[in-house]
């Protein structure tokens, strides 16, 4: 049946109705997300089995409309089974808590729904993202370079990798990789996964992976990485890239960026630096010398939707390289005729076309609080992590090693375990403890942090506490509450 | 010098304060971007040269923050000279208009400020991804398989070349492209950039790229398809897949599927179909068979935040290969001895860490009008398109070919140039009519279209008329302008 049209020549969709239900749905948000999910006296999750979570969401679409008061009740319902993350018991990932500032840009940046590929469709969204990326470049101490906001550290990881690839053997570019030699990337077992990703994804494989011994607080060994690259080259294979981490994502380790920029300068490898956690230091001058070296990097991998509370997606890659490695010169969109300067017209620096604008809510807080605020923020947290956890570290909570930075890896050891640790079973058993008071922090609602194992140690909690709505009550709560939940254990 | 603590006990940010902004930041978009931004009256951009603007947005960051009333002042800033991609006379892109239930979505996501890759943070998410990319699977007729959301249709046409890849030769994800023969990606000349980016991003480099010849209206011919594999063969390269277009960007040309599914068949090729712009159609039983075949792809991009409004960015790849292609298997975020089924930990999909949620903004809106209601705003697009045109074409404004979509594209003819057709400058003179109307419109602010060559077309206007908040005033607005801009040329 053909569909009923109404008065073809009028629009389909009614402003004053649309906005009324925008401001409707934005106070159930402010009410659900930002009141409730932010009140220490209320659940950090609502655990539900996903049976039964999908039958209270009735997710399924249809033919039909529905009426206004049933969105409504379907925005609270989206809020309230959602994982509050702006909580302040939510511990589980390296991004939490809310910066108003950050928030009111990101509902603009979604309101304005452009596209940041040229001037003339984001003026802007341009200017803002090439200044933002150059105060991001002055705090590396470098002069000049380029950069771009890519959806997530992965994707900018992968970019460095493309560039490298790209300077070393310009060819490849056209010709694939069947044209050069095999080509090899240094990185330590405690980078992120994304280089791993990246490799398989950008066609090297994943053996082209050559993993650095790390010391055991997770540092890249530069000496080690130096042999292994003389390794390398007598096998006829070419080092192209080296992938360093400033804040590795369990321990926080910062790789010593200084020694491994005199490896690279000896072998001529590009420089990565993968600080999408750990960048936020450089705000610090009491911490920024954790990235000694950073200024001698090729590129810089920095997501300002972590420990900045810029809120998901931000993250920006800082480049010195400036050339064209991504372009395609697409005629429908970068038309060299226009009236204005095309190099403003930025598309082409990306693989991406349609690419969100994720400068805005960066840069309103940066105005909000200034560089001083963030340097606050940023000592408070490290502050806080020594601080707190050199007087609260006991028998029952034993940390995996000292803190670097503010990721935290410790152990709860249940009374049944308690100077038990000479016993065969011990690690065994130890093992299974992180993984049922995770179970029973989510049952209750009142807790949210992360348990992994690491190289030979078993099961331990990571906490990072980096959100500035954090207080030493919520940090009390914190250890409380994983001793009430696991002290039957 | 040190900064100066406050109680460090107490946490930075006041929620009371930081609402307040964002009620205020709340009320300045709705009339700066929802009411003045979508009114016919007001201009659709505020042109400013790049020099200028950057003085009037005051970009640069400082050391100290600002006071409320100064923010708030930026928020309005930064929407006035931002151009206003929902007004009626915005036809640049094929994104434009807003839907308002899409619109709460993305405040509520960016509110909840999550990462798709664990059940445990996205329990909502999680389960409305899978129900969308379900529902989305049922309109190309399929009964099973699998898919994700992607940053932009580039990342999604990349995604499928990856898996095709990865089928055909398991041992690249480890041993890179060096261990598997020459491959080739068939496409035509008119399809999207994005497969050319891929090409090259993904170590295949663009001379993998076969262009498949097209027809006079911009249609893959399957014959040519069919001896470009054969001749690829013969040369010891190994075809691996035609990426199809369905709805290609500039005359929105609907490959055909079902006689490429004929070819790929024989060939034994992956079958993928970028879908981004045309996917659309599938609502529609009178359009749906532009795409007859779809059914036989293997995998099909498709971008809900062009044609059905969904917001930027809104990116569905849809698959029926179900292998585990990207997995890296992290084993701080991916835990196998997690308490629930960790195959709803759907991260490892993705060549992402870091996540947006797209799915909530295109469920709502999809719940608020339901099939229905998408399929009333395609019909009444493409009938308009159809109806308005017919109607409105003459010699001034000549169509370059019969549309076959919403893409409609047309030459303005000036007055000068009238009945000059066989003058031997008539092209060079004609190519640069629509860049100097296209100055004209940016610096008045009354319209804003995009214009592009093609083949041996010169420079001409291409508009897609899809928003439901276009009347036909508005279309008659736009010829009558482009008429009143170019009448002295």
């Amino acid at each position: 049946m053909e569909p009923t049209l109404r008065d073809p020549t009028d629009p389909l969709i009614d402003h004053a109705e649309g906005q009324h239900f925008l401001n409707e749905a934005f106070k159930v948000i402010v009410e659900e997300v930002l009141c409730k999910g932010t009140d220490a006296t209320q659940k950090v999750c609502e655990w539900k089995e996903p049976d039964e979570l999908a039958v209270l969401l009735d997710l399924e679409l249809r033919e039909m409309g529905e009426p206004r008061g049933r969105l409504l009740q379907r925005v609270r319902d989206v809020a309230k089974f959602s994982v509050k993350t702006s909580h302040p018991r939510f511990f589980n990932q390296q991004f939490a808590g809310v910066d108003y500032h950050s928030l009111a840009g990101r509902f603009l940046t979604e309101a304005l729904n452009t596209n940041l590929f040229t001037y003339e469709v984001a003026p802007v969204f341009v200017l803002m993202e090439n200044e933002v990326l150059r105060s991001l470049r002055q705090l590396l101490g470098w002069t000049e370079g380029d950069g771009i906001f890519c959806p997530g550290g992965s994707m900018s990881n992968m970019y460095a990798i493309n560039l490298a690839r790209y300077r070393l053997f310009p060819e490849v570019k056209s010709q694939g990789l069947w044209s050069v030699p095999r080509l090899a990337i240094f990185t330590s077992p405690e980078s992120h996964y994304s280089v791993r990703k990246g490799a398989a994804f950008l066609g090297f494989g994943t053996d082209s992976l050559i993993l650095v011994n790390v010391d055991d607080r997770g540092h890249m060994i530069p000496e080690d990485l130096d042999e292994k690259i003389e390794l390398s080259k007598s096998q006829g294979v070419v080092p192209l890239l080296v992938s360093c981490t400033s804040g590795t994502t369990v321990q926080g380790a910062f790789d010593p960026l200084d020694q491994i920029a005199d490896v690279c300068g000896k072998h001529k490898l590009w420089m990565h630096v993968d600080a999408a956690w750990g960048g936020s230091v450089l705000f610090s001058k009491q911490h920024r010398s954790l990235m000694k070296g950073i200024d001698r990097a090729d590129s810089v991998a920095w997501n300002p939707h972590k420990m900045l509370l810029a809120g998901l997606q931000c993250s920006a890659l800082l480049l010195k390289d400036t050339s064209q490695c991504h372009g395609a010169n697409a005629s429908y969109l970068f038309q060299q005729d226009k009236f204005y300067d095309v190099n403003l017209d930025v598309g082409d620096k990306s693989v991406q076309c349609s690419r969100k604008a994720d400068c805005l809510k960066l840069w309103l807080m940066w105005k909000a609080i200034g560089s001083n605020g963030f340097e606050e923020r940023l000592f408070r947290s490290v502050k806080h992590t020594f601080f707190y956890w050199s007087v609260n570290v006991c028998f029952e909570f034993p940390l995996c090693a000292q803190p670097e930075f503010v990721n935290v890896c410790f152990w709860f050891i249940p009374p049944s375990l308690r100077g038990k640790e000479g016993n065969a079973d011990y690690p065994s058993r130890l093992a299974k403890v992180a993984p049922v008071i995770k179970e029973r922090m989510m049952k209750k609602g009142t807790l949210m942090v992360g348990y992994q194992p690491l190289g030979d140690k078993v099961n331990f909690f990571r906490v990072t506490v980096f959100s500035p709505l954090i207080s030493h009550k919520d940090l009390d709560f914190f250890l409380d509450e994983i001793e009430r939940l696991g002290i039957n254990l």
